[in-house]
């Protein structure tokens, strides 16, 4: 492609709404352009990354034996119904009525739709299993659009759907996407992890997170120095503490603690620290008030309780319900305070002395509340929050927490759709049951996001070879003296036998200074810089530089097009 | 593919809702699913044949230097307001509010976005000229869909902006978009014409359309047996009737005809022929009575008269209108009426003879009437409708009147847009213009349909070789004798071979009967079938036929794979 042609302006300066170096990069590098908030044009250079990583998508998707369907952007809104997904969307979703009055909602994913299909298809055990895919635009509503690609409104999303007779088949369905992933993942050049998660709104039970390193993504998780061990921060757990024998305190006593806002003033003034204090929290789990105990050094994980008493439901007291139960002495509420129905302790709860807690009412805190005297939790569990330095619940190591992009995501879903949607299968022996489903997504636009993330120095992009537009980025110098015209004749000759040999190559042909050029190549980041001047010419030479090193060096005019063709061949 | 995983479901019997042809048997080949009215799910097969004709059209835009980009499908209604499509497309378009209450279009074209996107980037004549492409679904709000993809509601639709300097290089752009367009039908295998167009809800100029002949098409279009002249029906003319001596008829008489509904019944009550009256049709034109004269035997043409008198807004009387002048006789206004402020007559009417027309008071008609005596039209011009027989203008052989699938059109817009949002540039005197822009559509999702219309028979479908599936279709039959081991091995052999040499194979091997097998190799419709059973084995030899034709012979096994790649690689 010739620049003197390509629909490319690039920008010297950052945009004004643009926070991290991805979504500066995307825009000053004319890959992208707003349209609205979160919604943007894709530009010719961005559109070719965006089809390369959705080419590596797509390989490995049929690589892994699933079928590359289309489905609706605009879906009826009924079967969001029937699923419960509008009201659990609510807000995030966007909805269009057509001019008879019928709903319509705009893809966030599409398990409504593909259990339906599948339902009208199969219905036989002979038929699973299946797995089906799609590369298409998704919606959603965000509140806070930002970052670029990173959450935008409309985004490019590669989603698939598995369909099994049962949890083992599930499993394999399971395992071989888990494994396709990593392949994308890797051949898009990408630091990540795999962690284990919460399923979130999709519902369901097993699932996984694949997060791309960024010290800028939303998202943190938590991973072992020593094993493979990886969660995000709401699935992460520590090593249970073991069992210790508990040392008598001595008795209990009450102090008084009026207007001391937060757990560090209380323990200061009692002349202690937090982590031997206790908190009390209160949930409100299927009505009833149940207790969360977590020394007060820690944060509760509110998934790991919900996750204990699931499928009740579970929720964090709030001032309203503190309002319409004022006999809660709230923040003041002990272990043994007689309303709960239920308590559950973190394994930390453990330890040998005794504990500084609620005295149940106002104004009060005890000192030497003893496990096994004053309280004895109704269950244990590991449910505070997970902190660096805390042990590996594997292996025991350290473990550490860094922030990550999610760039993909697989889920065991079970019969949720398949029953809500009629999708059923009859076994040999002639009876029914609901298919089992798995549902694996990959943020095919976000993706270009983490790879530039990572990819990426102050002067610019730097493309892995496999996703990058073009693999050379030839610059021609021809100056301004005699040596001109022979300078334009051989770089177009070297253009012209690149692109014989079938490499992709981006012709700087503009009339610029050769400082524009050199800026526009390191900005835009193709893999192989190559440039053509008068000097150079003459010494029958031409300039290379690997953009992601800065390597540089000098190869031979006569052997170049052979060269550089293996080099591109080597690459992608 | 193996049809044993394939998720495919073929149907024996026609779909309830489909009317025609092509959507019945895509409906019944298992291409596409109905999800909701004039929206569908497309399954396995179906992409692979939607993204073939979509590369076909990539190929060729990008051969014609048009370059892919990729613009929202939400798009902020601001825009459409500004150029004042909004009200113009009405309840034909999905519109949509986010959360803040913003309004959004479901683009059913993308003139705003792309406009102001090259309006954001490009500002010299040095820039100019541009064309930018995308390949991206679509949203109309049709009252009624149909016909499964010819009139869907979500549709995949090519759409080219070029922007230029001035009319020559519109005329440039124009001329490149057009042959992209003879390339892209052709390839696909299409019989088509491109016909002269009116250019509808688009607005600008010049527009052609190509519409692929087909009995079930929505639009009719006029064609010349003798010479390349075709247009549609609307913007169809015929040769100008030349100027001729009139015959004194006699005087001009009134006849008493009351309650004589249509201008047969008054032509036989006066014992004439209609082709003998006149009739005199009433036009609002920016609020004048205009009156259109024609023969009785004929229809006026409404794009006809709104041509003649652009930029006037032009329209029928309605009953309201004449409901509010009942000065007005309606059903027997004579040409020379004279509460009308002009006529436009069609030349036809200039023939030797005198003529019955309205006597312009009710239930009264006049003969006799003369051209030149009683009236003389303000402006003559060719206002009917096109019917079969009428002269050729280019050439004055027989026109005829067939009907075709309209699947691209291609505009001249000029510089509506580029004026409304502001895409300027400044040219080498420094002064600045509006870029001069043209639009042209195909539509892929759309082709499809085309394609099956043109390309089956009572079996089923009958694939060009340029957008099937797959190149060919291998029936095993291994029957429940003894060698039927022997019959797997090899049409496994068979099967490995040829997809080693690159050939698209659908490989039947599902435990069922020939007779399915057969019938389904037929509704499926690759261009190659080639079935191997235990005698042919025997004899070492498979069957051939080829679909299209139903020509049949038989290959030697030996060189079965040689000689399919070679007829699989001639074909594509």
């Amino acid at each position: 492609m010739r620049m003197s042609s390509l629909f490319l302006r690039t920008l010297r300066d950052d945009p004004a709404d643009a926070e991290v170096a991805s979504h500066q990069l995307m825009v000053r590098a004319g890959l992208i352009r707003r349209v609205s908030s979160g919604i943007y044009s894709w530009l010719p250079m961005g559109n070719r990354v965006l089809r390369n990583v959705a080419q590596i998508v797509r390989d490995e998707m049929d690589e892994a034996g699933a079928q590359e369907v289309s489905l609706p952007i605009a879906q009826p809104l009924d079967l969001w119904k029937q699923s419960g997904r509008d009201e659990m969307y609510g807000s995030m979703m966007f909805r269009v009525q057509d001019r008879k009055e019928n709903w319509y909602a705009l893809a966030p994913t599409a398990e409504e739709v593909v259990t339906t299909l599948v339902a009208g298809e199969y219905s036989s055990y002979r038929d699973l299993p299946v797995n089906l895919y799609q590369i298409n635009w998704k919606y959603r509503d965000e509140l806070r659009p930002r970052f670029g690609l990173l959450r935008a409104r409309e985004f490019l999303m590669k989603d698939a759907y598995s369909f099994d007779a049962d949890l083992e088949g599930l499993q394999r369905s399971y395992d071989a996407m888990f494994a396709a992933y990593q392949r994308v993942f890797t051949r898009c050049g990408l630091t990540f992890r795999s962690v284990k998660a919460q399923s979130g709104e999709i519902g369901g039970d097993t699932s996984q997170e694949f997060m791309a390193v960024a010290a800028i993504g939303e998202d943190a998780f938590v991973w072992c120095e020593q094993c493979d061990y990886a969660a995000n921060t709401e699935a992460a757990t520590r090593r249970p503490t073991p069992e210790v024998s508990i040392v008598d305190p001595g008795p209990r006593e009450s102090v008084h603690t009026p207007d001391m806002p937060g757990i560090d003033v209380v323990a200061e003034h009692l002349g202690t620290t937090a982590d031997l204090l206790m908190k009390s929290i209160a949930f409100d789990v299927d009505g009833d008030l149940v207790l969360a105990l977590v020394p007060g050094d820690r944060e509760v994980n509110e998934f790991a309780v919900a996750n204990a008493y699931a499928p009740a439901k579970v929720r964090l007291y709030t001032d309203a319900d503190f309002a319409a139960h004022p006999e809660i002495p709230k923040g003041y509420i002990g272990p043994d305070f007689d309303g709960a129905t239920r308590t559950i302790a973190d394994s930390s709860l453990r330890a040998p002395h005794g504990w500084v807690t609620g005295a149940n009412r106002v104004d009060h805190h005890d000192r030497n509340v003893m496990l096994g005297r004053e309280f004895t939790p109704t269950a244990w569990a590991e449910i505070v929050v997970v902190e660096p330095g805390d042990r590996c619940p594997s292996c025991g190591g350290p473990l550490r927490i860094d922030r990550g992009i999610e760039v993909g995501h697989v889920f065991q879903l079970g019969d949720k759709y398949s029953k809500a949607l009629g999708a059923t299968y009859v076994d040999d022996s002639g009876s029914e049951h609901p298919m089992v489903m798995g549902c694996y997504g990959i943020g095919v636009s976000r993706i270009l996001s983490a790879i530039v993330e990572e990819h990426h120095d102050d002067h610019g992009i730097a493309w892995p070879a496999s996703i990058a537009p073009y693999q050379v980025h030839l610059v021609m110098l021809p100056g301004r003296g005699d040596g001109a015209v022979a300078v334009l004749a051989t770089a177009e000759e070297l253009y012209a036998g690149l692109r014989d040999r079938g490499v992709e190559v981006l012709f700087d042909d503009r009339d610029a200074s050769p400082g524009v050029k050199f800026a526009d190549a390191d900005l835009l980041g193709m893999p192989i810089q190559i440039t053509l001047g008068g000097k150079g010419l003459a010494r029958g030479i031409v300039e290379r530089k690997v953009r992601a090193t800065g390597e540089r060096d000098e190869i031979d005019l006569a052997n170049a097009v052979e060269i550089l063709a293996a080099q591109a061949a080597a690459q992608s």
